[in-house]
């Protein structure tokens, strides 16, 4: 996604500007996760978009409807990610779908990386928000509770609570929105696999374990 | 920090209100954090202190000195931890001093957490930003040197790149600004040896490890 106005698209009938609602939604995103989502007006949209602001009303009720697509965009795939972990309850052991959900989970935060950007930022200031909030709270509960069966299976540690290791867990894949860059050093199996060593196997040699 | 307005405290000489810097600068640390820099105003502040708008000035010169105070308390603290790492280099290895800078580090997150939640929210918008943007590129790159001499000397896994680790690494431990509550039920001590432990010896028992 870049910061730079999209350039303008080749207009269709009636003399419509031409875009889309997913290049609208596109650039809502990287609107509101640059200048926040409470101080991005209806009107910065429109100008970000070269479009009159009664155009835009033309694509969108207002820019609740924006975050709510946005929100659920991330959503969506997060609760994908974390429902399939619990389908496939037999045969696969707690352990092994634990590290798949992080796995997977490094592997959405990259592709969508804008929506759960504004995902994690979501403080809770409109009814669009709590619902994600909810939505959110739910999914940490199921991680918290796969951890919690690795644990009494015996294939994690049992000295740190499961809430608090899924909070540092997913605290540490939640991270990569802030830095991760597509075009960067890092591509997405690359990182995946130091989350992935990191968590698990620790940073430490077993010679200098304390 | 409470969401609720101070109470009033007693009025000193020459009617002035009694708020001091240090109160005016907590309130607007806590509502910078929950409205976003961006969308608050010096009026939003005077209201939330009960201050008119005149008078918040008697205070402050403006939001962006606000911003600059709390940013500047967050770095100088971290910015201690660091230093301090780098100086006690005789006796002690990188893979000891990389450890007891995690400790202290989530230590100063949850002793100054108001402060370095905005920090880590800074996104560069205004030469205040990117002054603190840049000494937090500083500690980036000193705590890259000590995971990269940790590795060298053989004591931390070198599968994965230092930068790499860094960056996972402290996105673990700033995770705990998103979260944490100092009325919660993990107190400091518990949360840095949680981190330490995950961090360097990982999730997984010894004989689970693949």
């Amino acid at each position: 996604m870049t910061t730079q106005p999209a350039e303008p698209a080749p207009r269709r009938g009636r003399g419509r500007p031409g875009h889309d609602q997913a290049a609208v939604l596109r650039a809502a995103v990287e609107l509101f996760n640059r200048k926040g989502y409470d101080a991005t007006s209806m009107g910065d949209l429109a100008k970000e978009l070269g479009l009159t602001k009664p155009a835009i009303y033309h694509h969108v009720t207002g820019k609740e409807q924006l975050l709510g697509q946005a929100l659920d965009d991330a959503l969506d795939e997060l609760t994908a990610v974390v429902t399939e972990a619990f389908r496939e309850q037999t045969g696969r052991s707690a352990y092994e779908r634990l590290r798949e959900v992080v796995r997977r989970s490094v592997e959405v935060l990259v592709a969508h990386q804008p929506s759960v950007t504004l995902l994690l930022r979501v403080r809770g200031n409109s009814e669009v928000e709590l619902a994600a909030l909810e939505r959110r709270r739910w999914l940490d509960d199921r991680l918290a509770a796969l951890v919690t069966d690795a644990v009494a299976e015996g294939a994690l540690r049992d000295d740190v609570p499961a809430t608090l290791v899924s909070r540092l867990l997913f605290g540490m894949v939640n991270s990569l929105v802030e830095w991760y860059r597509p075009d960067g050093a890092y591509d997405r199996a690359m990182v995946a696999d130091a989350v992935t060593a990191i968590a698990f196997d620790g940073l430490a040699r077993h010679e200098t374990r304390v």
